[in-house]
């Protein structure tokens, strides 16, 4: 599992709460905060965005995962989410980052007083999973 | 966990395949099917139906459980997934999933000779998953 | 343009109306139904279908589509939506329209009382449209 | 409509084609670009990111304007898109668009030279629209 340090995991915390405040959630009311770190070592952030048309919204862990892509690199090394209640990735995050992320690589949740909830994997959260060597 | 019997599981197998028949994927070539058990008994299936704009395309799991709960039926009780080797479902189709399937709801993945690849259930492909409750 | 006979378009009407009431949209409380005719003349419904990861549910035009197309059809002739207020498509279902239907395909909205608010194509209601032939 | 300057417009076709080079496109190497102007007068860029799960994949579009938002800005003023073959955005993109962007909000495609193919704005792309005022 890629070791990240007390340092790097409280910057990924804070960040992921920083985000949290950013959400467009007039919808659900449901803010959501993520930060990525990407393999240049940079953290990248993204919030949930709703849409009036509930399917066209997007969650935060991907809006941080797809910028933290288009910044060049593809590689994720760790995520780390903000919620009110340390709430999980849904399914299709956790889809997005099985396509850049190692097996181990941490997924850790966090409250919004920045208190670990969860420290998992990618593999711990999506066991079993579709990726690009099943695409025959 | 819901126990399937062995006609009803070989029922859903055979939707599964029939359905993988009917997949429009002009893009990936990979064709899905995927049958479900709702809770009126019935099977309903699905294939997955593609788009050039690639995100715009929908799984066969999902194309299946929508189909299944516009049928008036809001519970789950089991799916099958046909692929050439026995793929897994995204984690997309396992949200959707969450949201009408109990924990030990059975996920059963066969190749296109009808083989039986894997047997698990809801919590054991989308373990620590977000649903209704968590949306506070 | 298809034209569609009084008696087609009622029944797509009496459809749309009646998956509308099939609706699981306990999030935004609101209750879409719709109606495919396809090129086999048989009419699919569907009704939209939320999820607690609002990004992960769908629409009812797209449920009713991605429906009609895995029952081997692959060319749908027209739509028509029922909600409360003669709401629209979202732009993610004209798209999946764009695979299927022709730019004269009729696309028609109705409310509750099932009274048409518009009636428009599919080129009428997205213009400029990616499509296969885009994806070279 | 919001006038952009010839400087503005051409920075943002820079933008675009910038990110065109970043996409993750391995499945349908179609690469794309977006660029998108914030009412912070900041331009924010997204590539496509796709996935082996093809649904689970997103739109440059898409990734640009959930940066933009991510970035505390509620409003999009342009948009513009380069590709290969001045390709046009997807339906899903321009719902997202809808939720923050004005009817008369300039979208420009351009191919992979940096050539504008295409001046429209947002209600000329997705007249008819659903938007936050219909979810009554």
């Amino acid at each position: 599992m890629t070791m990240l340090t007390d340092e790097i995991k409280q910057a990924l915390i804070d960040q992921a709460l920083l985000y949290q405040k950013r959400a467009y959630a007039p919808y659900s009311n449901y803010a959501v905060g993520a930060a990525v770190l990407a393999d240049d070592m940079q953290i990248y952030g993204g919030a949930n965005i709703e849409n009036s048309a509930y399917p066209s919204g997007l969650c935060a862990e991907r809006v941080a995962i797809f910028h933290a892509i288009s910044e060049a690199n593809k590689k994720i090394l760790a995520v780390v989410v903000a919620t009110k209640n340390g709430g999980s990735p849904c399914g299709s995050c956790r889809q997005v980052m099985r396509e850049f992320g190692a097996p181990d690589m941490p997924i850790i949740l966090v409250d919004e007083e920045g208190d670990i909830v969860l420290e998992s994997t990618l593999e711990g959260m999506l066991p079993y999973s579709f990726g690009p060597e099943d695409l025959i």
